[in-house]
């Protein structure tokens, strides 16, 4: 069977759960089919462009991918080597950061539907009363890429990197603030976030 | 002295850069102080708020502080419980998930000039080249707290979680998005990051 993979991500299935729950703090099924998806990704990668890429990677939804390419590769959202398109969309790019191709693998619902669980969870038709996790993740596990579509993308140049620029005092609130902003910081001219106690 | 502590985020200093240095992949002197930033805000809250309190947060800028978070605490971008405001201020907020409560603690350009080299490093005054990590590292844990301010604060509704409503099949691309953005997709209706190869 083509998805029953010896290993995801170089990990053993149990390493590679046992890494999702420490960094995670759950064994979210999201995250368990995010790094089945970065596994994909990596492979093409390798196979089709050589070994040793230095990849970045971007995640289309802000739930559960960012933490499987944090988890499983060298990009973070603080390195910069992670970015977050937010399009709620369950798919993600990894690339060679030097020539801007590589490859976009989604979750495929098309494909998904041949495996009742694993379908029914994520169009949301099934309570999770109804679906205990370790089912849900058996479904996951057989399912692995034959849920999964991928394309060879090239990464246009909006996302390929930005200058910080300069450092001021805000004329607003006395903090430091990128000067590029204007004469007060985003924080003095917009909406807070919070209130003082 | 006051800045001399024993442990950060309950880590030796060497545990500390060599978490650090494992997750982010160089120790970056922004994620240094955001770990001191972290630490002093956890402990604001189990100072005045008491032990075990179960605390979300938020960074105000995409670079370095959202990985100071993701090491020294549970919250992750993935697990929701951390969010970032893009505000490129060098700021967090550590507060009680259930009562909105907590305490932000930046970093305070102002009490930062009495030591030149962190600084001069902040203000982009001096060069990396003119600048050596380890000595630039000798002047962040010099400084330690003396460079950080604090202030109890309370967080808006608008930051206080969301639901992500049901999923549907996009009638341009033909994957599945949230309905909440319409008859089509964010993707189909914008920019794309990307081109297929």
């Amino acid at each position: 069977m083509a998805s029953a993979r010896a290993s995801i991500c170089g990990l053993s299935r149990d390493d590679f759960l046992q890494k999702i729950e420490e960094f995670h703090g759950f064994t979210a099924p999201g995250l368990v089919i995010g790094g089945l998806m970065v596994d994909m990704a990596q492979e093409l990668i390798r196979d089709n462009m050589g070994e040793g890429i230095d990849a970045d990677a971007i995640v289309e939804a802000r739930h559960c991918l960012p933490d499987a390419v944090q988890i499983f590769t060298p990009c973070t959202i603080g390195n910069g080597w992670l970015k977050i398109v937010d399009w709620g969309k369950f798919a993600l790019s990894l690339y060679d950061k030097h020539v801007k191709r590589g490859y976009r693998v989604w979750f495929d619902v098309s494909k998904a539907a041949l495996f009742p669980n694993l379908y029914n969870w994520y169009m949301k038709k099934v309570s999770k009363k109804d679906l205990p996790i370790d089912i849900l993740l058996e479904s996951i596990f057989e399912a692995g890429r034959d849920a999964l579509s991928s394309r060879a993308v090239s990464i246009l140049n909006t996302y390929s990197g930005e200058k910080k620029g300069g450092t001021d005092i805000c004329d607003g609130c006395g903090e430091a603030y990128p000067v590029v902003q204007g004469s007060v910081c985003l924080s003095c001219r917009g909406e807070s976030y919070f209130e003082l106690s």
